[in-house]
């Protein structure tokens, strides 16, 4: 393999990281690989750019952003968009940055499994069709003899799923303990640090654009547990799905609750448990000076072994760029096999 | 391969540690890669014990617990012991844990190198001929066609040098930024929670045998100068050797500025830097409640990155079992280029 046709499904915060990161690395990846990365189609919601000759990443982006879609893209622009898109143009990875969607985890879950009957591998960001369908979409990846990577889902730049299974090979996985969502650990740092209401500080975060204008897949655990059952099945080969996982949010803390833990040496942090005796999401005192008390919007995740004890990672939890990084990653790996 | 003849080297805490994980996970290794761990024969500085149809590890255990050598090991005890060994045993696989040298490197480089001239690979837990001797140690191993495998040598069980190869490949790494020495944090993190001093913490380490009766390597920084040495060389592709290395050690810190340092929102640590700018190990000032504030004998590294960011791990620095963890981490990584 000297060419790997991509096609991106999705062009917003980590679409376009996606692009700039091929932008910035293709051609390290090809001397180092040899490999060309060619993006042969981008498709966000209403429309797409598709040159089998290759798209250029810094157009996709300028394009993106003075006219708001790819339809205007010079030449290569349309409105065909969606599943579509996979019908017309051909290609080797489907690389799927679409939004998370809890209730039935599309149009992730179509594309996927659209992707994998045409033996084509995917790697994904989302975790909609991941914590819903777990099993179903390994399934019908292995039927297909494909691979299917999700490294950005849990964590975006925080290696997780990789971190286990490459350098842990020795040990075995008995728990994993972290902070999976970084706007409620920025909202609980700032609650610590500044004594201020949990109302006030969801307040501020979301005119940071911390916090979305609908808080409630932050704030309520939701984005946390999906990583939870994430973990669950990846790491731990636990059969579970969504509803399996117990949540509590963040939205009842109070500054005083905060204010106490401190004096004694706690802080206060959304802490997601994964265990075959868990699977749970909720507010939880962790010790000062230990690896659970990162700040800000930091993700981290310590996992319990047996010979290595316990090993901790942390890493940014978002970032348009940081989330490509841990795709990127994804995409390498996926060369590796090949080469 | 469906047999992997191990030659151990040294029976101190870390070859012991080895000779107890190969016990726990050998049935779990066979099954996995389909390849069985075979310890043929196991050395400390005096005496060894050899056998080519395989040592019992826990026998070697008890053999070393009730006579202080191996000598007596039933059958197969001798005297013969150092290169000698490398002489009369037919192996596969060298893994070398004997104590850091940091004036000649020795016996580590004598044996290592002897090891990849009969076409051995070797996986060390050693830091002296690593920091002294790092591109000669490599340009042999490379020469012979052989494998040379590193990961213990930093950090212990905390995954660094594997880390930064398998699950970043995406990102061009710039610097790592790490606490390296367990003792010294230990000291450090408890002069910070108890007020007390310098000297009588180390009097209190040394009872509980976290600091060596002589401390020179933990407390003046050696230990975690060979440790960023190491990194520069293996991650930073810096041939630098342990005399490039600015150090500058605890010995020096008063309860006073910890206490001042406090006040303000900080901790004294003493970080080891490594970067193209810099190679150098000395006490600084970390806020609190970020990846660097970990306490007690914890080691921690932060990884910054062009698209990842600052990725951070943290883990056990040492202890029999977890350094062995990550020895066989490498003996497992080495199976898998063979299958």
């Amino acid at each position: 393999m000297n060419e790997l046709k991509i096609i991106l499904m999705g062009f917003g915060a980590v679409g376009k990281g996606v692009a700039k990161a091929i932008s910035v690395k293709k051609d390290n990846i090809k001397e180092k690989y040899g490999v060309t990365l060619k993006l042969v189609a981008v498709a966000d919601s209403s429309s797409s750019a598709i040159s089998e000759s290759g798209l250029d990443e810094d157009l996709l982006l300028k394009t993106k952003e003075t006219s708001g879609n790819l339809a205007s893209y010079p030449e290569f622009g349309s409105k065909i968009n969606g599943e579509e898109v996979l019908d017309v143009v051909e290609y080797d990875l489907l690389v799927e940055a679409t939004p998370t969607n809890i209730n039935d985890g599309e149009p992730a879950k179509s594309l996927t499994l659209k992707a994998f009957n045409s033996k084509k591998d995917v790697v994904t960001s989302n975790k909609g069709h991941l914590a819903l369908f777990f099993s179903e979409m390994n399934e019908v990846a292995e039927k297909n003899n494909v691979q299917f990577k999700y490294e950005a889902s849990v964590g975006g730049a925080m290696p997780i799923i990789n971190f286990a299974e490459e350098t842990l090979p020795s040990s075995k996985i008995s728990s994993i303990i972290g902070i999976l969502n970084g706007t409620t650990n920025y909202i609980l740092s700032r609650m610590t640090s500044e004594g201020s209401s949990y109302k006030n500080t969801l307040q501020e975060s979301q005119q940071l654009g911390i916090a979305e204008t609908d808080p409630t897949q932050d704030v309520e655990g939701i984005d946390a547990a999906c990583k939870t059952v994430i973990l669950a099945n990846s790491i731990l080969g636990i059969d579970a799905t969504y509803s399996d996982v117990e949540v509590v949010g963040i939205s009842k803390i109070t500054s005083e609750a905060i204010q106490l833990a401190d004096k004694e040496g706690y802080l206060i942090k959304l802490i997601a448990e994964v265990s075959k005796d868990a699977l749970k999401v909720s507010p939880r005192l962790v010790k000062k000076n230990s690896p659970y008390a990162v700040d800000g919007t930091l993700n981290m995740a310590t996992i319990k072994t047996d010979l290595a004890d316990e090993v901790t990672v942390v890493g940014k939890g978002a970032g348009s760029l940081e989330t490509a990084s841990a795709m990127l990653t994804d995409v390498i790996n996926i060369i590796k096999t090949k080469n």
